[in-house]
């Protein structure tokens, strides 16, 4: 049986129950730590579920801040030094990873607090995990404001990537389930990820394929 | 070991080798269709991968298109008729749904193109997809442009859910494994996820236990 929620229900939910309903609603999510240094040295660790592709060329994408949270830290850090990291979580990581959330004062270092180990990179001003896989170094693109309900979007350049040798195929493809790349839904659910199946690019009148890399 | 890729590289990349690493580089994602219908009351169907949560009270989400594609039709006709519905894919419709991504005529139904049922509903204009178990009704609250890659980012509402009375639990959450929802990388690539474990609120100073749903 289906069940049908309409607007006036969802304004009825209590707000910790709509908020577990309304953040698992759209699918699994893209889930990563950001990693930022304040100009005083202090680095931040914070998980993020908001990660959006924007585009290949150049490399841009965003990532949604609410204003009254912890991320408000992340955020302040990227505004200071436009610079940040952007770290995979894998079933090795991604406890620690969730406890990155948690509401430290400003000035406590995520990953003392955490256990995950600060990766600093020659040229490189904010801090990478040593323990995940797939990494990239941003920049500071744009800051956009959501009027409607005042969060923020950040707009940033791919700047470096890093990933392990083995997960990169012949035609650009990462195979993030080889690289151990979880996924999540709702705000606390973590998932690892089984590929079904690479499909071919899809064109009116043939159905798809399987997609074949040479 | 692991490979290095600074802007310099990605930028020298072959670019449908570029396309295919960068769209697989933030991790998996959120990929669902998009259904709508224009004013002349020709139905649309389009998949999208960047689905991203905004906010729960109000419930929002935003989208993000690239004018430059075929998903121009959807955005047409989400600024035309201000609705449109979110559908999620599943092990069993995603090959016709990676096949609604076809560059199609405007005028022509991605319904009656990939085999795949429109499913209209008494009071709602835009059609749902009948094999998607999870979908949204939702109407359009922004546009932004993106002006540095001329994409645009859709805000929009929520106004009604669907979804099988077995997949939501107690405290809100929806079980999208139990769902049967498909996840994404890349731009061809389609995932079953599984639960590695959902965990408690994290607080200073306690590592995160496995969640107690009541």
């Amino acid at each position: 049986m289906a069940l049908v929620f309409n607007s006036n229900d969802i304004a009825m939910m209590d707000q910790r129950y709509r908020a577990t309903f309304i953040n698992s609603l759209g699918g699994f999510k893209s889930v990563c730590m950001i990693g930022t240094r304040s100009r005083a040295g202090v680095s931040n660790l914070a998980v993020f579920n908001s990660f959006v592709h924007l585009g290949a060329n150049p490399p841009l994408f965003g990532l949604v801040f609410r204003p009254d949270t912890v991320e408000r830290h992340t955020l302040d850090n990227i505004l200071e030094t436009r610079v940040f990291t952007v770290n995979h979580l894998t079933e090795e990581n991604y406890v620690p990873a969730h406890q990155s959330s948690a509401k430290y004062p400003k000035g406590v270092s995520e990953f003392a607090e955490t256990g995950l180990t600060e990766e600093l990179q020659p040229g490189m001003f904010p801090p990478f995990v040593l323990e995940s896989k797939v990494k990239i170094a941003a920049t500071f693109v744009q800051k956009i404001d959501i009027e409607i309900n005042k969060t923020i979007l950040v707009l940033a350049k791919i700047k470096q990537v890093m990933l392990p040798d083995d997960v990169l195929r012949t035609d650009g493809f990462i195979d993030l389930q080889a690289a151990g790349t979880v996924t999540c839904s709702g705000l606390d659910a973590y998932y690892t990820a089984h590929l079904l199946e690479r499909l071919s690019y899809a064109r009116p009148g043939f159905m798809p394929q399987p997609h074949v890399v040479s």
